[in-house]
């Protein structure tokens, strides 16, 4: 790999890790407590099970990224092995954050047909930060989409 | 690519293509209708947009698969495209399995926090189509899986 591209790899990495850290953070900070008929209703990402799953694989997912940047010095040998795992954690975020766009897209919305009522109209800085969160998840899905593709673009330009 | 490669890639890609139109027609011939309270109520695919959306991207897959299988006596000189649009397949099955996955889910078990109570035991039929459409598309993520690393091997073994 050649020193311009490793310092571009890095710097994606770099952003990468910057996205998911953000994306956890704004979710784990999610929460907002509203009255409705005298009932106390407090809205958090861990009432849902797919936000939950949200920040596990966005914690991976920073995690991968991190270790990935520390260790890039050893990365020549370990080339491999870190392609086929960027794929994988490329999978995992584009699962998660559909996962998420689809519950939040419930939450804004509400759908007429099931009876699900909106509930951000009760709770807007619950749903403000959700929408930060998926937003900076999924910028950090395109920036491994990027990832991956300038990987397989050098290795497909090794092949003799 | 040898024979034996090349017959095993076209057999995972005739798999993913008999999933991919498994789950299109098992969730586009989903619907239901019921009383509640003397009101027709009608539980089918059209009425959610993750749905929707499920449909579009397995019916993309779907065709993709079909016609890679069916060019594949001149795969060897597009092999490369072939690899990339695999890897965006893939992510767009993944992305489409887990959004469908988490409306599923609030279908299912509901969500007391936000008051979205659950449809299935109104329309278990609906429920039951939509769990089949899930499956079908799960099994074809993990064939474009077990293809891409497939692909990825080979590639990577080829190089110097």
């Amino acid at each position: 790999m050649s020193k311009t591209k490793r310092v571009f790899t890095n710097f994606l990495r770099f952003l990468a890790f910057g996205a998911t850290i953000a994306a956890v953070v704004v979710m784990v900070t999610s929460h907002e407590s509203t009255m409705v008929l005298n009932l106390t209703f407090t809205a958090k990402y861990s009432n849902d099970p797919v936000f939950k799953y949200f920040v596990i694989a966005e914690a991976i997912a920073s995690g991968y990224s991190l270790i990935v940047l520390l260790f890039s010095r050893f990365q020549n040998s370990l080339w491999r092995l870190v392609l086929i795992l960027d794929f994988v954690v490329a999978m995992l975020l584009s699962s998660s954050v559909s996962a998420a766009v689809a519950i939040a897209h419930v939450g804004k919305k509400g759908n007429d047909h099931a009876g699900w009522l909106p509930i951000c109209g009760q709770v807007p800085k619950f749903c403000d930060h959700v929408t930060g969160a998926l937003v900076a998840a999924f910028a950090a899905a395109i920036i491994y989409l990027v990832l991956i593709s300038s990987s397989l673009y050098s290795v497909l330009n090794l092949l003799p």
